[in-house]
C-alpha cells in the first residue's frame, strides 16, 4: 500500500497512485504545519522548502503542495525571493465555558460591533417556542457585524426575551457583549447554553458582509442560552469567518465503553 | 433602519437597500428552518411557500430566497409540482464527552472504515513532541476513510504511540473505533483530549476522496487524546463533511464577569 516518497518521485511519469500518494502526504504535512502556525511556532517566516522537506521527510514537491494548501486557506503568503510567511493566525474561541466574544478574545484586540438591526418584532413560532414565550409576546431582534482589530469576524443574529431585550437596547451595544448586558440586567449569572456547530459555505450576501469570497467556509454557531434559573433568554445564530476563528477546548471520557464491557 | 417587507416588495424597482433587507430577512428565515430540519420538525416535505410566508411574516420572495440558501447547502431539494423536501438531515456528533465516531453515532447507522494507510513510520518532530516520544521512536500512522450508511463522512489521519499503535494494527480497524481499541489494549480508560475545530474548504484531493465538490466546507477537528494517567497516545486530524455533521453540546457559565464586578 505504501510507496516511499523517493521511489514515487523517481517514477517520473507519475501515474495516478503516485499523485494520490503525494496529495495524501501533502495533506499530512499541511495539517502539522497548520498546528504549528496556530501555536505560534513561527514568528513570521516559515523555514525554507528544503528545511521543511528534511523535517517532514518529504520531497520538495510534497512540501510545495502542502504550502499551496495552506496558502489557499489564507494562512500563509508565498512570494519569490521573500519566501513563505504567516499571513494570519486565527484567534481561539473558548469551547470549555460559556463566554461572550469580547470575553473569550481578551488580549487579541478590541471587539467592535456594528449594529445593523435593533428592534422589537413578533417572532416566528419557531423562535417563540425556543424562548418559551407566550403567544403574542414580541422579541428583541439584534443583528451585529462584529469586528476584531477592524477586520470583520462574525455576523450575529440574536433574539432576546422581551423583558431583558428591551433593556439591552438601551445599552452600548457597539462595545459590550450581550452576555454581559444580560447578566447586569437580570442581576444573576447566565446558566448554560445548548450549542450546535456546523461548517457551511458563505452565501453571496453574507460573504459581502463579512468581506470574504462567496462560498468561503464559515463556522456557524447556533446557541440557546439560559439564565441561572433555566429560563431561555437568548437565541443566537452566529456566522464566524472560518479563516479567522478556531474553536478550542477539551473533553473528558465520562462513561467509557470499556467499563461497561468489563 | 427598518423597512417592512410589505413596503419593500411594494417598491418594485428594488434598490440596493431593499435587496439587502430581503437577503438579511432570508438568512433569518433560513436559520430557523435549518434548525427545524435538524430537529426533525418536517417528516419529509416542507410546508408550501405560502404557509412558510405566513409563519415567518415574510414575503414569498423572501421565503424563496431562504429556501434557495438551504438548497445550496444541500439540506433540501426543490422541484416543481413536488415541492420542497428534506434532502438530508445531518447527524449529531456529541461535543460534551470524548467519544469515538461509532459511539457518538449509535443509532444513526453502521460506521465502516476503509483503511487507506496503516503503517509504522518515523514521525516529524512536531508529532513526536506532541506524543511526548523519545528521539528515534516511531509512530503508527493510520489513515481511514469513514463511511456512515455507505456515504463518506470523514477522512481521519491518526498518529498513535508505538506501544499501543503496534497492537491497534492487529485488530479489526474496519469495524472498530480506535478509541475502543486503545482502551482494550491499555487496559484503562481514556482520560481527556484537547481539541480544535475549524471550518475549512476542501482541497481538490480531499474533496474527491470524500465525494464532495472542491471547496465544499469541512469541519476540521484536531484532537490530542490522553490516557487516564495523562500520557498522550493519539493525535488525530479529522476532516468531516460539513453537509453531514453537526457538532452538538452544551456549555456552562463557570466564572461569570458579573460576579467579578459585584
Amino acid at each position: 500500500m505504501q510507496v516511499s516518497e523517493g521511489e514515487a518521485d523517481a517514477m517520473g511519469a507519475q501515474p495516478a497512485p503516485v499523485r494520490r500518494l503525494r496529495a495524501d502526504h501533502a495533506r499530512q504535512v499541511a495539517d502539522l504545519l497548520r498546528h504549528q502556525i496556530h501555536a505560534g511556532a513561527f514568528e513570521r517566516a516559515l523555514p525554507s522548502e528544503q528545511v521543511l522537506a528534511a523535517e517532514y521527510a518529504a520531497s520538495r514537491n510534497t512540501v510545495r503542495e502542502a504550502l499551496a494548501l495552506l496558502r489557499d486557506e489564507g494562512l500563509i503568503e508565498r512570494a519569490p525571493k521573500i519566501g513563505t510567511r504567516v499571513a494570519r493566525r486565527k484567534v481561539d474561541h473558548g469551547l470549555d465555558e460559556l463566554l461572550g466574544l469580547q470575553e473569550t478574545l481578551k488580549g487579541h484586540g478590541t471587539v467592535r460591533n456594528e449594529v445593523r438591526v435593533a428592534t422589537h418584532r413578533t417572532p416566528p413560532p419557531a423562535v417563540a417556542r425556543r424562548l418559551a414565550l407566550a403567544p403574542g409576546e414580541r422579541v428583541v431582534h439584534v443583528e451585529r457585524l462584529r469586528y476584531l482589530a477592524d477586520l470583520p469576524l462574525s455576523l450575529d443574529l440574536t433574539y432576546l426575551s422581551p423583558d431583558i431585550g428591551a433593556e439591552v437596547l438601551t445599552h452600548d451595544l457597539e462595545n459590550t457583549d450581550i452576555f454581559v448586558l444580560i447578566e447586569q440586567i437580570a442581576g444573576c449569572s447566565l446558566g448554560s447554553a445548548d450549542l450546535a456547530l456546523e461548517s457551511v459555505a458563505a452565501d453571496p450576501h453574507t460573504a459581502t458582509t463579512l468581506d470574504i469570497p462567496a462560498g468561503a467556509p464559515l463556522l456557524m454557531l447556533e446557541r440557546l442560552t439560559r439564565l441561572d434559573d433555566g429560563r431561555p433568554v437568548d437565541l443566537e445564530y452566529i456566522r464566524m469567518r472560518g479563516d479567522r476563528i478556531t474553536m478550542r477546548g477539551s473533553l473528558s471520557r465520562s462513561n467509557p465503553e470499556w467499563r461497561v464491557r468489563q
